[in-house]
């Protein structure tokens, strides 16, 4: 990955010890995403692990609810395109079509934008609608939660050489890491996790715990229920949706997991 | 902004001192931007500056060229409408008028989505032809642009509190703080600072400088360069393509601002 995800550039670098000095920077680049030859979305990210990215994404769209609903899903393969690596066809079937058509018309009332996925309250419902609760009946250590962040750490080569990416870990329930994403967008970097266990034909997950690098938004915690992870920790803090939407949802969310300490926000039955 | 800004939560605290503890939150609520009577987008944000977030918005999906374009702006005011607070309505005019059912046939084909708002290489092109580059000849003492980081965090009233939030100051060539804006999403805070001053008549900032509490991501420069603001400052990385903007744009990126010490990514003279 560090391959296709980072690159040297020149820079001035200010201080007692300052000068010319190159620096390794996290690669972003658009992706186009297609979905039965039309274009679907544009995804800004770190190049790698782009097949995981596009299953991971239409699994947050509700485009996909799963992988037998995929056909197809590959680069572009046409020698004629320029930049083809940042383009992925995916080929859906089945349901998935009706809602991929759903989608694209819903798209000209209303733009969901940036941080947001989909809309708040309205998503709440629909979301329970079809996916009512996560399950996992399982408890787990304190000690493993406080230990997933510096494992996770250790996996991220990039990150230790460009501090520009954040990162998000797959843990079994005893702390063990099955999979590790990297990317400058942190909801590219759970789709990269989500994506790969769908097209592995592994979800639900409700085995397995989820640690992300950076602030737990709603949308994280979306991911998160749509693959059926039953817990969710992070280094820093959430916001009041993600708390609302985990406790609705059954999600066991823990924030600023530091050292030996962490808070839990919703659930904490599984921990102990 | 604090009273509507965060909301104190029960949690579980984990460790040697633990046991149940109020922790406050940054709230996060899906606010929807309706543009001449339509739906036009749904932006996750925390409460706040609505108006400045949807003025900025709007300036960063080239709808708006400037505020001579913009009717009127304001939250919804029907008394039956349920979370009207979480709804704001724009007027635009003029070209903008085009410019909106433009975006709005466009969507149908490529969605623009998560840390994209518009896509890369073709952005490049089609921004460089409506703002070719900002302008800006000045240069600031590394000293200045040092101690941008520690005005910003003191300003940042909420961010003490629950460490959930991201911040984006706007300072003149002193490194005095003319404006900060917080936010969960980090873009909304960007948002929310060009919004302020496109609704009060002050752009291009060609005498200003932007601090931003996160990663600089291409959609952060693109922001920027729409808003004329010449230097770019973060605690953190930049990406490859925000770079590679700044560059093109004539933009100053400066990374890592930690102490006395920094790099310069682009345009370098203006710093000495």
């Amino acid at each position: 990955m560090s391959d296709r995800g980072t690159h040297t550039y020149a820079s001035l670098h200010v201080g007692p010890a300052g000068g010319p000095r190159d620096e390794v920077v996290a690669i972003e680049e658009p992706m186009e995403v297609r979905v039965n030859g039309s274009p679907f979305a544009v995804i800004m990210r770190t190049p790698g692990a782009d097949r995981d990215l596009a299953a991971g994404f239409l699994l947050a769209e509700d485009v996909v609810h799963g992988v037998h609903e995929i056909g197809l899903i590959e680069h572009c393969q046409d020698a004629d395109q320029e930049g083809r690596d940042n383009v992925i066809n995916v080929t859906v079937t089945g349901a998935a079509v009706d809602r991929l058509e759903s989608r694209l018309a819903g798209r000209r009332q209303v733009m969901m934008t940036a941080s947001c996925g989909l809309c708040g309250r309205r998503t709440i419902e629909s979301l329970r609608s079809r996916v009512s609760s996560v399950a996992g009946d399982w408890t787990v250590p304190a000690s493993v939660i406080a230990s997933l962040p510096s494992t996770l750490r250790r996996a991220q080569r990039v990150f230790e050489t460009t501090g520009g990416l954040h990162a998000a870990g797959l843990f079994d329930l005893d702390g063990t890491l099955l999979l590790a994403a990297e990317d400058v967008g942190r909801h590219n970097a759970v789709d990269k996790i989500t994506g790969r266990m769908l097209l592995e034909r592994k979800l639900p997950l409700s085995r397995a715990m989820l640690q992300v690098s950076g602030r737990t938004s709603f949308e994280l915690v979306q991911k998160a229920l749509l693959a059926g992870i039953p817990l969710i920790a992070s280094v820093s803090a959430p916001s009041s949706l993600a708390i609302d939407l985990a406790t609705d949802s059954g999600i066991t969310l823990c924030g600023f997991v530091r050292g030996a300490t962490f808070n839990v926000y919703a659930h904490p039955e599984r921990v102990g």
